[in-house]
C-alpha cells in the first residue's frame, strides 16, 4: 500500500483516432506528475467549459459500469460535436491509472475530453484518478436534500438539443452552484426539479425511489443523465425480484416514496433522509444491499455490459 | 509592430487579496510562454468550468470600457462565491497585457479567474491578450441570426439565482452548442429567447434595436449579462439626442425593428440582416456611427466611468 500513489494522471496522445494527435511520435499514453501543468490557457476546455468527462469509481482495482461510462463518454462527446473518441485508447488509459491505484481500496477516476486549443482540431484527453474520499457516513447515515429548480421544462432534451441536457460536459458551474445553495439552506444535496414540476438528477447523482415495492428513477425522455449507477442498480432489482420502471416523479413522491436514494459512481447509494426540511424514512436495509452490490461489481456479479 | 507578439500571458500570483497566493515570494505578476501549458488538471476552472471570466477589446493600445469590465467581473465573481478579486491587481494585469500588444490595432485581452485546484482554496488568474481577428466584414455586412430558445424563463435570474444567469461564467459549452445550431442553420449567430418568448442575448453579444427612433435593449431583469457595450452605446446615443430604454423585446420586435445588432466588446457594432431567414435592414449609417465612437473609446471620448 506505501508504493501506491495518492494520484495518477495519464494524458493520451490521441484521444480521437480522426483527429490529429498532440504530439508526433509519441506514446499513445503518458504518465505524468498529476500536481504539474498539462493544461494551455487556451483550452477550449477551460475557456468555454467546452469538453466532456465521466467519473468511474474502483474498488480493489476494478474500474466499475466502464463500459456504461464509455458508451456515455461517447454519446455526451457526439451531442457536443466532438471527434469521436477513441475508446480502445481511454480504455486503455482507465485501465493504466486504475491499475496504479490498486492499492486504494476505492478510487475515482476522471477521464476528460475537451476541444482542445481554439482553433487547432487537437481534442486534448487525460485520465486523472485519485484515492476516493471516504463515504461512509453518507452511505450509511444519508442525505439531507433540497429541491432546487433547475430552469428547464422537462422536454428540453427534445425541443432544444442545443442546451446540451444530457450530455455530461464540463459546463458544470450551476451544478456547484446548486450544491453551495444547499448548503445555505443547512442541506447536504441537491434534486433538481424542472420548471414544470418533475423531478430530475441530482447535480452529480441520480434519484431513485422506493415506490410501491418497485425500484423507480425519474424519466423517460427527461433532460438528464442516463444513470450509469442507476442502470446497474436496476440489474440488481431485476436479480433480487424487485420490479424497475422510469416513470414521471414529482416532489410529493419524494416526500411519499418508501425510500428516495441519490446513487453516484462513487459516492454509491446514499438514502435520503430529508427533503426541503421534511424528515424522510432511510430505507437501511436495501441501502446496505445496494452499496454491496455497487462494491462488488466486477467481481462477484460480472459486468454483464462490457 | 514587428516587436509585438502575436499573444501575450501574465499570470496573477494572488488574484484576490483575501485568499492565499500561489507561490510564496512571487512576483504578483509572471510573464509567460502563453502556448505553454500553465493549468493543471484538478483545476476547477477546466474539471467544472468554476471561475469567471471578460473578454475586453483594446483599440490603439487601450482597453476599452475597461472599469465597466470590471465592474462585471467583480459581480460575476460574487455571484459563484468566488473570493473578492483583487481590481487593482487584475487592472495591472490589464495594463501590461495591453501594453506588450499595442503594436496591434486591435487586441483581445481575456481575463480568466478560477476557484483554482478544488480544496487548496487558491484561485487561479491570468489575463491572455492576442491580435483580434478581422471584424470588418461582420462589422460592414451584417450578421444573419437565427432565435433559438435559451430554455430558461425571463424572470429566472431573480427566482433562481444558482442558474448564474447573469454572470460571465466558464461553463460556456451551451452558447457555443448554439453557434454551432446555427451554422447547421446556414447562419453567423444568434439571439436566444426565454422560454416564455422574451427576447434575451447572443451567445457572446447584447441585442440592440431602434425602435421609434429609439435605441432599446432587452431588459430589465432578465436572465442576461449587462452589456459593457451596450452601456457604451446607450452612453453614445445620449451624447447623440437619440432615446435609450430598456424594454421587454420579441421576436416581432426583431423583424419590425429599424434595425439590429449584437454588439460586443471586440467584434463591436454588427448588424443584423436576417431573423431566422427573413432578410431585415441593416441600419448602415447608425453602424458606422457605433463603430466608428467604440473604436474611439478611451480617446476621443473618455471612459467616464473610469
Amino acid at each position: 500500500m506505501s508504493t501506491t500513489p495518492a494520484s495518477a494522471l495519464a494524458i493520451l496522445n490521441q484521444p480521437s483516432r480522426h483527429a490529429p494527435g498532440n504530439l508526433a511520435g509519441a506514446a499513445p499514453l503518458r504518465f505524468v506528475d498529476p500536481d504539474a501543468f498539462h493544461v494551455g490557457v487556451r483550452d477550449l476546455g477551460i475557456t468555454r467549459g467546452d469538453g466532456i468527462f465521466e467519473t468511474i469509481g474502483t474498488v480493489s482495482g476494478i474500474p466499475q459500469a466502464l463500459e456504461a461510462h464509455l458508451r456515455r463518454f461517447a454519446r455526451s462527446a457526439a451531442a457536443l460535436d466532438l471527434p469521436e473518441p477513441d475508446l480502445a485508447a481511454w480504455r486503455a488509459a482507465i485501465s493504466a491509472v486504475t491499475d496504479a491505484l490498486s492499492g486504494h481500496r476505492e478510487a475515482a477516476i476522471k477521464t476528460i475530453y475537451t476541444r482542445g486549443i481554439e482553433g487547432d482540431g487537437r481534442p486534448t484527453g487525460w485520465v486523472h484518478g485519485a484515492a476516493s474520499s471516504d463515504f461512509t457516513a453518507a452511505r450509511r447515515d444519508g442525505l439531507r436534500v433540497v429541491t432546487l429548480d433547475r430552469g428547464y421544462r422537462h422536454d428540453v432534451a427534445s425541443t432544444s438539443p442545443w442546451l446540451l441536457q444530457g450530455a455530461k460536459t464540463l459546463s458544470y458551474a450551476v451544478n456547484s452552484a446548486a450544491l453551495r445553495e444547499a448548503q445555505r439552506r443547512g442541506a447536504d444535496d441537491v434534486i433538481f426539479v424542472s420548471s414544470d414540476g418533475i423531478v430530475l438528477e441530482g447535480p452529480t447523482s441520480t434519484v431513485l425511489l422506493l415506490r410501491d415495492g418497485r425500484l423507480i428513477t425519474p424519466g423517460p425522455g427527461l433532460p438528464i443523465l442516463d444513470g450509469t449507477t442507476q442502470d446497474s442498480l436496476f440489474a440488481f432489482a431485476a436479480h433480487q425480484g424487485i420490479p424497475t420502471a422510469f416513470e414521471p416523479t414529482t416532489i410529493e413522491h419524494l416526500h411519499s416514496a418508501e425510500a428516495v436514494w441519490l446513487v453516484s459512481s462513487v459516492r454509491h447509494a446514499a438514502p435520503v433522509t430529508a427533503v426541503d426540511r421534511v424528515p424522510r424514512a432511510a430505507g437501511a436495509e436495501l441501502t446496505a444491499q445496494f452499496n454491496l452490490y455497487l462494491a462488488g461489481r466486477g467481481t462477484e456479479f460480472a459486468d454483464r455490459t462490457a
